[in-house]
């Protein structure tokens, strides 16, 4: 049934070209993108000024359009099964500079200004703030992390209020 | 039997720290990844020298470990269903000089050394080398993307011959 209706929407969504060519894909000049099977796609954000990746996440098909019309950052939220424009309730808003897709249409790479504000949650710039120790692994010891960011740019408790976290263990 | 069989592997990697408290997920000083329903987490790769973003892949367990112990980019292929050593068919080894994990652990960040190389199997640098026109969506008319990449870097049927293309409609 969702086969169906997916079929349908699409039918009646010529701005997205089918994927009927593997060429036409790769190496063509119009975008055809690969949603998965839950109908979704995923974006990783960097920051313009810093190239910094900020955040990756997903977008449905109303989510990628209306980021493309409105020029601002709009995600599919797993964890609260919603559509969601970035920055609605923190003010931070992703204005998108530039939006690309990836060879075989299955992945964006968004380049966004959030002007001095943030893209995480927790409080900090980039959602990815901590790095991975690499190197010889001890199956005894737990990989330890060292955090880029040492200081938060907002306090999330004051700014997400009593919304709940949409980390999940 | 899958959930057994990952918390029995749990159990015996405690490298991994287990995902036992939010605050210890997101402001803990231990890498605890969370790993999706097919046992992948998404890894965004990025180039060391010009901060592009060059692609987004996926790992299992063990491609992370063997990217963690050296330090070059393993991935796991969802179209070859396979453990994957980036560059093993091209020479294009990726050498990692950072990997970063997102606030929710559910993520990677992957910074790395490519040298003059590339890291598209059409041929480009990035993967990320068609740009989407932003504005105004017309139902009638198909999205135009535009290529920022003009000459790729390698013929890819003189390095891949007669591989199958990972591209799938």
């Amino acid at each position: 049934m969702q086969i169906a209706i997916l079929s349908f929407f699409h039918y009646f969504t010529p701005m997205f070209k089918k994927r009927e060519s593997i060429f036409e894909v790769e190496e063509g000049k119009f975008l055809a993108p690969k949603f998965d099977k839950d109908g979704l796609i995923s974006v990783t954000t960097t920051d313009i000024k810093t190239s910094n990746v900020l955040m990756q996440g997903y977008m449905n098909e109303e989510a990628l359009k209306k980021t493309i019309e409105t020029k601002e950052a709009h995600y599919w939220s797993r964890s609260r099964n919603t559509l969601w424009q970035k920055g609605k309730t923190s003010g931070f808003v992703q204005k998108v500079i530039e939006l690309r897709i990836d060879d075989d249409q299955d992945s964006l790479w968004m380049s966004v200004d959030i002007g001095d504000g943030a893209s995480c949650h927790v409080g900090y710039k980039s959602c990815f703030y901590r790095s991975i120790s690499l190197g010889p692994i001890k199956d005894t010891k737990e990989i330890e992390l060292e955090f880029k960011e040492k200081k938060k740019k907002f306090d999330p408790e004051e700014i997400y209020k009593d919304q709940p976290n949409p980390t999940k263990l």
